[in-house]
């Protein structure tokens, strides 16, 4: 195979979904967002980026505190609904149906299967890297928090076939999760290279 | 729906499996890594994050480089192999064959779909935000170049039902990426909550 060069893009196939909820002006709103990972597990940190003139990092900056919701496939619409259109012009508040944790500035999304609050840690604004007048906020977040319907888990933790949580495509397309490939840390183990 | 509250774990779902190479002792060595998703487009900036003590780690902090490559699915028992076995015990330059592009400390897979060589513009360690003695490495990088097969590409830009790339559960399993389920930035705009 010949390797092309393409445009240095951000090609992390595929990307999660997830709804994250803030309060602004004393009430919920909610964005769909999709750079969104792990960065450490004890304690259970999830770093967000987000542009910094979406509405909802109004909501973050000033409270220190977020919501990450784990959409099923089922709210694929609603999770776009909430990604296409802004707070700055339309009042989410009454979207889904809320409820609170330890934190009151984080709403979470009765109707997701997983529901995270989180606290803010550390904020970087991305023009740190760069020329550019504007970026994208990294919010890193300590989850302080964590919430499932018993429907949802297996021994305790939130189980994929039953989440059915969906990703994103860097074409603007989603995708359900598709069939069972094997067990992580373990089918590697008998591996030879041909 | 009665929400329970579960122990607060990083529950993102579901994550990207990628490949990271580097250059340690002047050999190339690689490890699987669910951590790691898009901080920023432009420049376009790729933040991952992995455990201090790891193989890995070493060949980053001295380089400040990393590649990033997407395996398919077909690649899943030697991506888990490359995740199971430490680059301390076992030589991992023989398990690809391997190219460059700007960077010289950035190996990249031949044989994965897609290729990112990136240049590290910021690290922090999580234990900055605990009281725990090591933690997970965040090492934010810029892509300064992208690589990919013509047979992959879709106008230009790497396709997922051609890449076939899968994804990691956090009870230690990996999937498939399912069925075509929408548009997106498009399938929301006719929402209307019922």
């Amino acid at each position: 195979m010949t390797k092309n060069k393409i445009r240095p893009g951000v090609y992390v196939y595929p990307m999660p979904v997830s709804i994250i909820g803030t309060i602004v002006k004393g009430k919920p709103t909610f964005m769909a967002l999709a750079w969104i990972n792990v960065v450490e597990y004890k304690p259970p940190l999830i770093a967000i980026s987000s542009f910094e003139s979406h509405y909802t990092n109004l909501g973050i900056k000033e409270n220190q505190t977020f919501s990450v919701n784990i959409p099923s496939e089922g709210m694929v619409e609603v999770a776009d609904y909430v990604g296409v259109v802004s707070g700055k012009e339309i009042d989410k508040s009454e979207v889904f149906e809320v409820f609170y944790g330890e934190l009151k500035t984080a709403p979470m999304i009765q109707h997701a299967p997983i529901n995270l609050e989180c606290k803010v840690v550390k904020s970087i604004n991305t023009t740190e890297f760069s020329e550019a007048e504007r970026g994208h906020e990294i919010f890193i977040g300590k989850v302080v928090g964590a919430y499932a319907d018993e429907y949802y888990l297996t021994n305790g933790i939130p189980d994929i076939t039953k989440v059915k949580p969906f990703i994103f495509s860097i074409d603007n397309k989603y995708w359900k999760i598709g069939e069972f490939l094997g067990s992580a840390f373990s089918i590697g183990k008998t591996y030879k290279k041909e």
